[in-house]
């Protein structure tokens, strides 16, 4: 006999999140996430991991109330059922971007934490990884990237956290160091649209300085004018792996592409089937980031990296702060995939706390092995997982909000979005 | 325990093909394919079929010599072999076309049957349907349109066979008739390409009359010129559902694309991945026709499937002279493909014998119910087996040679791409 959903539970959890700074403002004290699982009448558990805000956590809801007796084999009903719960709702997608992204639909968002929790319970079923659920893994091991913030030594008001001040070169270069010391992260990545074009190139050049063989990322959100964008590009022509998103838009990478050699990537212009066929018609970017969460699946990022395969656009991985059950998603993932050549981005550094029993994802010479045992490899701890939901329940925070919060300490604060 | 390939046994099958006229020849008494079996550790057994060209055959002699152990699962890893046991080979494919398509590598033809014979695998061995294990169905029937053919009343030296002459409008109506009648086919579409242009578009009219409500396609497989393929667009404009490669390549269909409002298919200028980048580019064809057994497999079509959607093209399927395995298998696929909206292609009608049990594919209404029972559905009859690869044994056919049959009755014949 074949499985069935039997019931869903999601739960909202917060944890401790440094002050990062980005071009929308800064990480607020708590980072939320809601946690799925799905279990069937085989007594068998999958999970998932998305977004927390509360519109998001609504629609979740519903969908866990509508599932019950599908078949986790049988997505295309699962994503039916998502369709019609959601029904002609559009805008925003309710998923957690600080206001820097916004999807026209909410279908993939909501349909994603499903669909890996039923790729989970499908590896159960098998007795096979994820990876293999999805065609087989193509590596051992998915190499991550060092992911550095801009930030403040502490929240205000609050004690400093272990990582300290980083808003110059120098303590970047620092920050870098804890990095590669403790995880062996073999690339980097400075989320820049902070400062100045030129203070974050100055950084990046102290990068260079500090680890000449790593390749080195910088990533403003979008801060910059494509005038700008080109100046830094020739700046840091040799120096980096990629600019990722430089300037805002299809049209303002395009216009970026067309007049350097530095690669162009992406995870804003592109965040969605339909925006691929603009992008590759006007060259607008040669690296796409996939992001599971966001593109509606495991699957759905398989035909996006099908996609990049066929026209030769490169392929890497965005991150938002997340926990265990996400890093074991994108760790299977990413094994499935045979042109993701670029190291992952990743949060996961930045946690305090997780929700999944350890040792199954640490990190060695900056890459994770991926989990060999059925389904995604992870299993809950249950008493950390109550412990993020009291976080959650208690933190106040509900959504969201870096520039709300910016706004909370500097009054004057304005999303920087192509000032430079 | 998790299952592993143990043994594989590919047997070439020959079975009587009526003499169905096209652009480059004429289908030989014999069509060939060859079933391949892959057998688990476990005891369970997957069926694929595909071409059985000699060249073909070696290859996947190779090729089934080389997979045992993999995990019928590790899809990743049953390419990889593949790739490793076909070399650099390059050109050609092994792929039996009569002359008509050219494929710049085997790789695909030649995973194919094996990637189907996995997933069947797959399907038992989790107790679900293949479209299940591609996803989900979304579609509990599969709708097929009827293949008319120019033919002569039977091979030159033979007795007629039981379909008898089609050369005029009038005996094409009658076949269309016999192809309604016995197996309900809700569109219609004719093999062009044999006749002056005129003659083509009389039959179609004369269909259209005949059956004023069944959407009707024309193929002449590349046989005009664009000037004369607008022309019989202009003609047949809202008689046809669509135009199927009217002019021989990416650039003629273009030309043809911009100056007519007549939808264009095709299974000839966009046979594999490499061909979507410029055809997309240049708006060369608004319908792609899939066909698991040259585009590498179930799930490469619906990666294909997947960039049809996202560029907004149509998607129907091909077909060639085939048996009960690969019927399962495109209706699986089709069943699975949420956008493949167009009734398939299927020469299933004009062949006399099948090696798979009876009963299950049977068409109503012009639709094949999707199998529900585990894997692709069918079982093989082995009487009939031995029976079809005896006839393989002493027939003499040993690949498909449209044009070679063609000449040796009338010697002066030129397959007549862009003749007219
Ligand atoms: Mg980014
Ligand atoms: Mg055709």
């Amino acid at each position: 006999m074949t499985s069935r959903i039997s019931r869903v539970v999601v739960t909202p959890v917060a944890f401790g999140d440094p002050p990062l700074l980005n071009v929308v403002g800064v990480h607020q004290p708590w980072a939320l996430r809601a946690i799925v699982e799905v279990h069937t009448d085989s007594g068998l558990l999958g999970l998932g991991e998305t977004y927390a805000d509360e519109a998001h956590l609504d629609r979740l809801a519903a969908v866990a109330a509508a599932i019950p007796g599908v078949d986790p084999f049988d997505l295309a009903s699962l994503r039916r059922v998502v369709v019609e719960v959601l029904g002609q709702e559009t805008g925003g997608g309710g998923a957690s971007f600080g206001g820097m992204l916004d999807v026209r639909s909410a279908v993939e968002t909501v349909f994603s934490p499903f669909e890996v929790a039923c790729l989970d319970l499908q590896g159960h079923e098998t007795g096979r990884p994820v990876s293999e659920v999805l065609g087989g893994r193509v590596r051992d091991r998915v190499p991550f990237s060092g992911y550095l913030f801009y930030k403040w030594a502490g929240h205000p008001g609050a004690a400093d956290d272990a990582w300290g001040e980083a808003l110059t070169p120098d303590q970047v270069v620092a920050q870098a160091r804890t990095m590669v010391d403790g995880w062996g992260f073999g690339s980097l990545k400075l989320k820049g649209g902070v400062f100045h074009p030129d203070q974050e190139c100055e950084a990046i050049e102290a990068l260079r300085d500090a680890f000449p063989d790593l390749p080195l990322r910088l990533d403003p959100n979008g801060a910059w004018t494509p005038t700008t964008s080109l100046e830094v590009a020739a700046r840091l022509a040799g120096v980096i792996e990629y600019l990722e998103d430089p300037t805002p838009g299809i049209e303002g990478m395009a216009e970026v592409s067309a007049a350097t050699d530095v690669p162009m990537a992406t995870n804003m212009c592109v965040i969605a089937m339909e925006h691929l066929p603009p992008a590759i018609a006007q060259d607008a970017v040669q690296i796409v980031l996939s992001d599971h969460h966001l593109w509606g699946g495991l699957r759905r990022s398989q035909l996006l990296a099908g996609i990049a395969e066929t026209w030769g656009l490169g392929l890497s991985m965005h991150s938002n702060s997340h926990l265990g059950v996400s890093l074991a998603a994108m760790t299977h993932l990413a094994a499935a995939t045979p042109t993701l050549t670029y190291a992952c981005d990743t949060h996961y550094p930045w946690k305090t706390q997780d929700l999944v029993k350890p040792g199954v994802l640490s990190f060695e010479g900056g890459s994770v092995a991926v989990p060999s045992t059925p389904g995604l490899g992870v299993e809950l701890d249950r008493d950390m997982l109550a412990t993020l939901h009291e976080q959650y329940l208690t933190c106040g925070v509900r959504r969201r909000e870096d520039t709300v919060y910016m706004r909370s300490i500097q009054p004057d604060f304005t999303p920087n979005t192509s000032r430079w």
